[in-house]
Formats: structure tokens, sequence, C-alpha cells
């Protein structure tokens, strides 16, 4: 099949080296000349991907050109800018399957990815492939599974088919809200489990947080409608997982800074890049309020990033609530 | 309260401490005279829970004299052993509120430890206390959650309001059955992410076995009665977090051991303890088989353990399965 990938990032080079060995014929759109040249120069993109090998596969700057001809688009791109692509190749993309990797919300609108589709690719079909999924392991072919999620289940089984392999497995789901939700708010989680961990706290906590955490967040779900049971797969535990384990995690690294005391943009700064989950903490804190969901974790969360509460009074706070039922009627059958 | 602890490993006395610390009059019973001498002379339990002040707990080695007059009884003792416990104290335990802290299944019977309970003390009430607590921690006032899970809620409260304090949150769970295969279970998931951590595999894999391991979990649990929602909960993933997370889990050293080619009785010999886990795999799998309910996972890792199958072809049988969808239609509301 002729497909598309937009975006050069370490995610968007291991998926379209996966669907290259696939048998695929593969349009790759990079924004920087300089990616473009090293791809097609050296066969690698050592910057996002380094040591591992693209043979065959052949990047482009032309995004017309990367797009034209193609059935299959896959969004690689920062969630913040998916808006603009959309917009700007609207009249190539729209009627075409898109496949979004990105996970967030934008921030303003509180839009899911793939309601910012709905509103300017109305033709398309959308496709959210979520999961516990570090490039670096995609591309040694590190045995992987993700989920692909689609309101339309006969597309989300072609994008199980078009990506799958002996090392990639991929599952498909059609709660789509539940998905995307999963995959943008672990983000605040991987905060919370950090802040803990940088007060000192231990093991015992960080689970209870995570636990606790994830709940809230499919409280939130099933108010925006997605099935509670989707919190429980891939890309709600099983991403949440690798956040909560991983090294590399910059929303975890970004939450021990703030536990030892550094404010959230002297944490980012420290970080060195973009730490997703301050500002979709903002954002689900905010959904929250507009559907009246009691999430604790993330309100205090909220409360230490933009109120300047003290981190370990916010842990304490969370231990001194009213004691609970563990799970409250809303998930019982 | 007056309330009896038996058994003077590191849960039993963290636990010990931890209602000594809430105000209650609190029986201890140890069996080994060693480890009573210690408490009692030194206010220390060095050799389970070192360095952590037992100030005014008292041991004694009268089990019979530790239970009279106790309203409530909890039980920490190895899952194989609290079958002879009830048996040989049923005259002074039945008609007690019995709170278990163990997790396993009896091996032959395949009982719950709560069923031994309904047989051999058909007029107490039983509560299971579970979740993400490393004794440690506890012993330490590390903030942590747990469950305490009884079909009496008015009981559960109760003991709700016996453990708790600012460190120590106890949430309340009816779901008797989920919290107990939960915490029983785990442990077969710790294994086959340590068989897959011992293969030299990935994060991404570690995660995926972890997600997919405690949905065929759930699955058996709803088979059993249980609801799916308290997998989701710190009985589950709680406790399923620490596992895959600490590097002092038995069950997760052993897998690794067993992911680097050792049989399961080298890996036992090397960790040195009994590791829970691969008993529990064999019960698992007989449930799994009566109760006719698909577990790929825990099928995969009984025959990597009892019929000698190579555990890298094991991780790549159940990458290569049928194409799935991630939630079958039993959870679907």
């Amino acid at each position: 099949m002729e497909i598309t990938v937009i975006g050069g990032g370490s995610w968007g080079t291991a998926i379209a080296r996966l669907l290259k060995i696939n048998g695929h014929e593969v349009s790759f759109y990079v924004r920087d000349p300089k990616t473009k040249k090293a791809i097609n120069d050296t066969g690698c993109n050592d910057k996002y991907l380094p040591g591992i090998s693209l043979e065959g596969l052949k990047a482009t700057t032309n995004i017309d050109v990367a797009i034209d001809g193609s059935r299959l688009v896959v969004m690689a791109v920062p969630s913040q800018n998916v808006r603009s692509v959309f917009e700007t190749q609207q009249h190539l993309l729209d009627g075409k399957i898109i496949v979004n990797l990105s996970k967030g919300l934008e921030l303003g609108t509180l839009d899911r990815i793939s309601q910012i589709a709905e509103e300017l690719l109305p033709k398309s079909t959308f496709v959210a492939l979520s999961g516990p999924s570090h490039a670096e392991e995609v591309g040694r072919n590190i045995p992987t599974a993700v989920v692909a999620a689609s309101k339309d289940i006969d597309v989300a089984k072609m994008i199980q088919n078009v990506f799958s392999n002996d090392s990639f497995r991929v599952y498909t789901n059609t709660d789509l809200v539940g998905v995307e939700i999963g995959g943008a708010l672990k983000n605040i989680i991987a905060l919370a489990a950090g802040m803990s961990e940088g007060l000192g706290f231990g093991d015992n906590t960080t689970a209870a947080l995570a636990t606790r955490g994830i709940y809230e967040m499919s409280k939130l779900g099933l108010a925006l409608g997605a099935e509670a049971q989707t919190f429980n797969g891939l890309s709600g535990i099983g991403d949440l997982i690798v956040t909560c384990t991983s090294t590399h995690s910059r929303n975890r690294r970004a939450g021990i800074l703030i536990g030892k005391g550094l404010s959230k943009d002297q944490a980012s700064l420290e970080v060195g890049q973009v730490v997703e989950g301050i500002k979709t903490t903002k954002s689900a804190y905010e959904l929250s309020k507009k559907h009246k969901i009691s999430m604790p974790i993330t309100q205090k969360l909220y409360e230490v990033l933009y109120q300047a509460l003290d981190p370990r009074k916010a842990v304490v706070d969370l231990m001194r609530r009213d004691y609970k039922d563990e799970i409250e009627p809303l998930f019982k059958h």
C-alpha cells in the first residue's frame, strides 16, 4: 500500500521503517532538510533514532509530494502542531485515512486530536495508534504491542494488518475516546509519581498514586463517552507501566525535580524539552470542572503547578481525604 | 480494640506495629522463640524488619493466649499454612473477624483463602487486606494505600477505621473474589515480565505482557464471580506496578533467571526462597482449563515451567497469535 508518514522525529522514523519492512511504499516527509539529507545519504536518522538502519527509506521535505497518491497518512507531529498541518494540507488530506501517533489534548479548545480531524477533515476516517512503544525498541524489533482505535472497526482492522508483523502486534479497539484520553492523561500520573519520588516517598506511594490516578482518568473518560475497560488496556495501564518504570520519561523526570522543590518552569528548563504533562494537567483540570468529575490527584497537581501548593502538603492532603470505597457505583454493573 | 496478629514475618510485624501506633491492644504471636526474644528484648525484629522500632509491642509464642480475648485476628502466615492454623485453632478462631494478609491459592484444592475460612470458620467474617505495600515502607510510615475487601461492607468499613492513619490509607471493596484473585495471580505476571527481561527484550515487551496478563487474570476473575473493575484497582494494577518495578520481587527475579536459561528449580534455588508464582501458575492454569477461559500468557508460562518450552519461543508464539480486538465482548457494557 502507498503510505505517507508525516514527521521525522523518533516515533515517525520508527514507524516509517516498520511500514517499509512490512513491504509498503512509504513516502516520508520530514521538515528539517538536515534530517532529510542524513536519512537519504546515510540511511540513518542519527539525531532521533541513532544506530538504526533505515535501508531503502527515502525522505522528502516536500509535503505535497509526500501526501499525493497515498491512501493512508500517518501523523507523527506534536499534538499542538496537528491543527496547522490539517489546515494547510486540508485539500490533500481530506478523505484519506488518518493514523495519528501523538498523545495530547489541544490547549484552549481541550480537543482530542480526533475532534480536530472531525472538524477539518470531515471526509476522513481517523485511527489513533497508542500503547507502550518506545521508538528505540520498535526500531530494534523488540516485541511490542499497541492498539489501533477507530470508530470504524473495518478501518481499525485494516490498520492492524498493515502495521502488524512478528515483533509488532496490533490490537483493535472501537473506543477511540478512551484510547485518546488514556494516552494524553497518563503523563499527569507520571508527573505525580515522579513528584512523590522526588519527595523521598516509596514504591508504595508511587503505586498508589498511579492506581488512583488511572481511576480518576477513567472517571473523566466515562464522562466523555469512553469505556472504563479501555483504561485497563495497552493505551492505559500498559503505557502507564512504561512511563512509571522508564528513566527516559520526561514527565517523570520533571515530577522528580518538582518534588525536590523546583518550580514547573525550572523543571522544564532542566529537562530541556517540552514536558507534555504540565500542559495536560491544566487541560484535564479544566475538563474535570466542566464535567463535574472529582479528580483529586489532578486537582492537587494543578494546585502544585499553578497555585504554588507545597508538593509534600499535596501528598499528605491526598492521604487524609475522607474514607472511600475503592470503586464508586458509577463503575458497578 | 483488642487485636491478635498471627505471624512474625516482615508484613505481620509491620502491621502489628501499625495497629499498636493506632492505639489498639495488640497480641502478637510469633512461632520462633528467637524472634519473640528479639522483639521483647530489643524492641526490634531485626531478622524480618531491620532498623524499625517496635516500641511497646510485645510478642508471645503461645497462640492460645494470643488469640483469647480478641475480637479481630490478623493472619500473616504463608498461604499454604493458613489451613493448618485454622484447623488447629478452630475452637478459638471461629466467630472472630479474620483479616488475611497472604496472597495465594491453595495447591490442590485451588481454594482462595476466604474459601478455606468459609469451610473451617463458618461463623467468622472474612476480610482480605491487599495492595501495593512493601512492609519496609509501611514500617517507615511511607504513604501507602491498600484495599480491605469483604462481602460484609460494614465489617470492611470497620477494618478501614481500625487500620487507617495519616500514612496508611485503606479503601473498601465488596469484591472479595476479585481482590483475592488479583493478589494471587499478579505473581504470574511478574514471572512472565521477568522472563522477558531475562531474554533481553525491552520495556515495551514487559508492558505488553503485564497489560495482557492482567487482562486474562480479569477474565478468569469474571468467571469466578469477580468484578472486572477490581483488577484496575490497588490489589490489581497497583500491586502489579510495585511488582514490575521492584528489584526486591522474588517472582520477577526468578523470571529473569528462567529467561536466561535456568530451570524453575535452579531459579528457585538461586533466589533462595519460595517463588509463589511458580505454584500459582499451575493453579491458575488448572483453573483456566476448569472454567474454559483462554489465558495465553499463563498457558505459555505453564509450558515453559512444566513442559520445557523454550522461553524465547513462548514470547514469539504470543506475538504471532491471531489478530485480536483488545477488549472482548465479555467486558462490554
